[in-house]
């Protein structure tokens, strides 16, 4: 569709997203005798997605995390369990150097949460993770609401609000830690002197706040980006100011993009309110495409796939992201004809529609079995690239979160069918300048640290000192 | 030594000692130009260490960790920063999936504290490692007890008793979890019934202990090992109970084999009298050669190699294991000579020699940074071996954690100079058999699993129910 002629178009930004269980967002596909989700404890399936987002140019690859199982169906987390759905879960750390070793370009993220660890923990972990990717680390922070998280944690939850408040004291914390600690000249190897450091140069840390103490130098030097690059989800009133201060990728979920627009330009406002470039919040939709050649070719696809979507495991997702309990409702009678209030609240999110005239617990559970409740399309390269162009342009959008149907699959799709219809329109780079760190790929070369106008900035070595912003 | 006529002998264990920091045990000699100890922040480093390691047939490569700089000598860290004594410092879990990629068959063993995190967080970190490593990982469990470190985390030290008993219960915390919540059939994949996992087979954990309160099922699937293979180090009475009812490895350090032979067999003894098989406990020395092709040429490598130790930076790690301030006495004086409680303590160490007739802090700081305060060897292989030999026929020893004073270097030489010789006389494995776990590598082929008469064992799925050893 472009063409030499016209000027540059904004280059969209491209996540794949992953978890380290056996369904994520699409749950049942273990059955399909074709896909490996049931292999990633090992290191091999990590390696080869490595290699494939590699090859195709992909921007980062986002592991999901969380603590505790899906327990509003039914009560409890025995279908989550049973049907597999993000059950079970390992650390998503620790495959990361696997990855990184036989990558040069593709970037990290995982999810950690700031309510159940130490910040000088986390902070040694994500500088290590930092230092061994050469800066292609981002993290998702999430405060956790799972109450099973906080139990198998063992501490009490935390209220929503305080858990913002909490959440934003850790970050200072962070960000006193990963950028006020040490100067960038503190590594002054000197044989003559048999100096490798000068101490003078490393600042001791002591921060005594509302919910953390803590009174240390940070144990691990700057590593290229220092504060890894910051991704954050969060809808609430809460969520929204934590990411307007703290996050520079924002991951999205909306029925619409011209719902998404309002949403969006809310969160670049806000952003605008607190100092911050409203530009420099780059927002990810959750986005999961089902590719053919042809249209045809895809709902064909589509339609086998289907045949392994898991109900139940749909119903259990479903349930825990809505607190609709599922299990309440008869799985296939018409959701009009019942009389329930779960069935009163469906009723306002599933309208008939000409492909669906009749909703049903089902229906409703397979199309999250399918990962087809948050945006997704079914269609060749250019249908799809089609709708991501409508999201961009009518959202103000930055870029995707791709989730998946199938591993192997969905993904190698996107790098064989998607990505080079994207390139094609001139909406995706033909190809990666080496060696970027990841805030780099997403704000560009030379801008490997935090910006200046972030919150993070102001506890920066130089300026910290005068200012002490969170002194007590 | 010997024939292929005798019965054959013992073989002994090899660990490969390492720190994800500057200078570990032998310090100052990042200034080497050809060691590489400051570049441990890169994957490279530890992918060409691993898979030199694995063409040697090193049993493993086990890696310390700490939160906290040393801070005895001067009374603070700033020359613990300043000559990079364990300083800056990274998280050891993270660049071993970037090594078990590369290898088959070297195992890893890392560093973790029982002060710092919530035993959930640490079993799901160590399942995820067993997992991915294919059974090749093992744990080295800390209390933790320096003050700097607790200050970084931002809790209250734990006095030394109280630590060993909170650890007691942390272990039995994490046994419910590895051991406890997962039958071994749990996993039951079922494609016509859509199961992935049988929920009545993963038992929920409910602990309300002392120190610790739990409820959950474990979140991750039995890895190949379930209980990473299990390692302590721990001289007071508390620490050698605590070794005796939990380790399988035991790291030991000692001036001379007889006194050794005295400690481990009272370790033996206090196990035995535990039900365990006093043998099952594998006691490791931490020993430092230095190798040459002959015994000159290994003294030539020593003199050449201290020429980078850090006088300094050995005061201050000897200074940490001692609790002596050796920042207190003059550099160049004679102990003897000198009127201080520091000077009484040192004279009762070091003990004037025909090599040594005078000590002074310079030559104990400098033997410090030459790792040459634990048992150390210079000679050709042939010296290296006798040494070696006499130590585990008279501390009836069964292996050695190896030290390095470069890297690349020492363990090069391990590989090249000292395995061959070891070899020869038949008292290490000419090959390893593929494919086996840490606790295998140990134990022998089959012994994946904790061995029955282990705390830990207590706790399997199978027992635990009739038993609750643990309950309250």
């Amino acid at each position: 569709m472009s063409t030499p002629e016209v000027p540059p178009k904004k280059q969209i930004l491209l996540n794949a997203f992953d978890m380290s269980t056996v369904g994520h967002l699409s749950v049942g596909h273990w059955k399909n005798p074709t896909d490996r989700s049931a292999t990633k404890r090992k290191l091999a399936y990590w390696v080869e997605l490595a290699k494939l987002l590699e090859r195709g140019g992909i921007s980062g690859l986002f592991l999901a995390d969380t603590n505790g199982g899906f327990d509003i169906y039914g009560g409890d987390v025995e279908e989550s369990i049973r049907r597999a759905v993000q059950w079970p879960v390992t650390d998503p750390s620790i495959p990361i150097t696997a990855m990184a070793a036989v990558t040069k370009n593709l970037t990290f993220g995982i999810t950690a949460s700031t309510s159940f660890e130490s910040p000088f923990v986390l902070a040694k972990r994500f500088s290590t993770l930092d230092h061994m990717t050469d800066g292609r680390i981002g993290w998702n922070i999430v405060t956790s609401w799972k109450k099973s998280a906080f139990n198998a944690i063992g501490i009490d939850p935390i209220e929503h609000d305080q858990r913002y408040a909490q959440a934003d004291e850790y970050m200072r914390v962070l960000y006193k830690l990963w950028e006020g600690s040490w100067a960038d000249d503190a590594l002054q190897p000197d044989v003559d002197t048999d100096t490798y450091i000068d101490p003078s140069k490393v600042r001791h840390i002591n921060h005594q706040g509302k919910h953390y103490k803590l009174s240390t130098r940070h144990i691990v030097d700057p590593s290229p980006q220092r504060t890894p690059f910051l991704f954050q989800a969060g809808a609430s009133a809460e969520g929204i100011d934590f990411a307007a201060t703290h996050a520079e990728g924002i991951f999205v979920s909306s029925p619409s993009p011209e719902i998404l627009r309002a949403q969006i330009e809310k969160n670049r406002k806000i952003a605008a309110e607190k100092g911050r470039d409203p530009r420099s919040l780059k927002f990810y939709l959750s986005f999961t495409p089902v590719l053919g050649k042809t249209d045809e070719e895809a709902q064909e696809k589509f339609e086998a796939l289907k045949k392994n979507a898991s109900v139940v495991g749909g119903l259990v997702l479903f349930s825990g992201w809505t607190r609709i309990d599922m299990y309440k409702l008869p799985l296939d009678e018409d959701i009009t004809t019942v009389d329930s209030d779960e069935a009163r609240k469906l009723r306002n999110i599933f309208k008939p529609t000409a492909q669906t005239p009749v909703w049903t617990a089902r229906l409703i559970g397979e199309k999250a079995a399918m990962s087809d409740i948050s945006p997704s399309t079914v269609g060749s390269p250019a249908t799809v690239a089609d709708v991501m162009e409508n999201w961009i342009n009518v959202a103000d959008l930055d870029g995707f979160n791709l989730g998946y149907v199938t591993s192997p699959g969905s993904f190698e799709d996107v790098v064989e069918l998607l990505v080079p219809e994207l390139r094609r329109r001139g909406i995706y780079p033909e190809a990666v300048e080496p060696g970027l760190t990841a805030r780099e790929r997403v704000y560009g070369k030379g801008q490997t640290r935090l910006r200046d106008d972030h919150a993070g900035s102001k506890y920066k070595y130089e300026v910290y000192l005068e200012e002490e912003p969170y002194a007590t």
